[in-house]
């Protein structure tokens, strides 16, 4: 599902950028380096306008009739909720450009009715503001709704990484899913990890090297396969023991429970439990 | 907490190994290569017995009567569970000798009543068989009753990792919980993200990069202020599509459920939700 065009040397497309939070800055400041044109930015909130487009060196605006009729595309970086309001205000400005979102959840329709030629230019990642990220092993998912606007799309995702493919709107949606899981709520249990030794007067520090162990072995095995620990052999003396330390925070001995099943139940279905 | 000697140089201790697992595997190939000699072998299953006495190149008993009376160290690494059956037999060996067991679960005092030498040396590690280890980054907890012993353990520990701490039996148990989260319920994460894509027939490789990152990003921020995603700002208009898709898969919604409620939790309680 993977492909790669060697596309012809012309002017990059301008870009009005709609949007201000993590995805956007990131974006567009990516998309700046690799040569495109911001040309303006919108944002609701006149702080966050202000401050990512001084990092852009470009105008903004805060009211949706103000945006350019100008760009060759219309990327959309807004919350999943925040789109209904945008598009069709937004639209009007010039209904034959290329309209894009950048919502993993979101289906590429959401669009429709509105513009012809719409998109979704999703990068599969985890952005907080102020914590810089490496976009050329980001992976992207793109869509669009005719070939010659797939190439754009494309071609913006590959200026900025190796890693673009191409997946329906419902294939998207799963894949956003399985991040939420990835990631989100890996790193939730990392929080919790953290929080019970802080509760001790104990660093996570130390766990360091075993988190960085975990993910090195999920690079050259499946993680149904990769998984250890007493819940994976169910060794209720351990998971006993656990449990009992657990009894001051229902939230997370509930949370140690269902996932303990659950480890459980994928290790009867899938393999000997022998470790 | 973490202190490291300038020990002399002498002779090492030798070691008898109990147990033939995982941790034994690993931990006894290692200390060998310290320099360590591992004089006998112990498992109570013949063909683990001679698989790992081969790589360690010494004799191996499976009967615990038969284990050998020379040892200056019995390094024990079975089970939780088979280690209030190993002990009353194992320690009439050699009562002088030092005990330690391996276990992140388990008091130090699990000895008391049988010896007066005992510690424990714990590897805070996953361990898979034919998965390779390397002891450089893998953190040490180590406790003991006498100083003297202390200083053995610590030297064993150093001889493997730069990464040592000492810890009490009761910290060393939260240690262990913590790392039943980092390590064992954040790769079930992974493993759910890997069926869910499965199922759809989308690979798992694309999302590395996302993982690879969020654990990047908790070598550098604290994994609570580091959360990202829809649970942590609430986001209910993709909580109830990614509820809607887990619909046929009860275990994992209520997974989704209890972890996002968690997230949100620590969100309000901690950080303005803002991303």
């Amino acid at each position: 599902m993977s492909t790669r065009a060697g596309y012809e040397k012309k002017a990059l497309p301008n870009i009005a950028l709609i949007g201000a939070g993590n995805v956007a800055t990131h974006l567009g400041r990516a998309l700046k380096q690799a040569g495109y044109k911001i040309i303006q930015l919108f944002s609701r909130t006149i702080s966050s306008a202000s401050e990512l487009a001084e990092k852009l060196q470009c105008p903004y605006v805060t009211d949706l009739n103000l945006v350019t009729s100008n760009a060759d595309i219309y990327l959309v970086s807004v919350k999943d909720d925040a789109l209904d309001k945008v598009i069709p205000q937004l639209v009007k400005q010039n209904p034959n450009a290329l309209f894009l979102h950048t919502s993993g959840s979101t289906s590429m329709n959401v669009w429709e009715g509105y513009v012809k030629r719409y998109g979704v230019l999703y990068p599969l990642q985890t952005f907080s503001k102020r914590f810089a990220v490496d976009f050329k092993t980001v992976t992207f998912y793109v869509e669009a709704v005719y070939p010659t606007d797939l190439d754009i799309v494309r071609q913006m995702a590959y200026s900025l990484s190796e890693n673009v493919y191409e997946t329906d709107s419902e294939q998207r949606l799963y894949v956003h899913l399985a991040a939420v899981f990835a990631c989100n709520f890996s790193n939730h249990m990392y929080a919790i990890a953290y929080k019970l030794l802080q509760e001790k007067g104990l660093s996570f520090v130390p766990l360091l090297p075993l988190v960085d162990e975990t993910v090195r072995k999920i690079h050259q095995l499946n993680p149904v396969g990769a998984q250890t620990g007493p819940a994976r052999r169910w060794d209720r003396m351990i998971m006993n023991k656990h449990e009992s330390l657990l009894k001051t925070c229902p939230g997370i001995a509930d949370i140690y429970k269902k996932v303990s099943e659950s480890i459980h139940s994928y290790a009867i279905k899938e393999y000997l439990i022998q470790e």
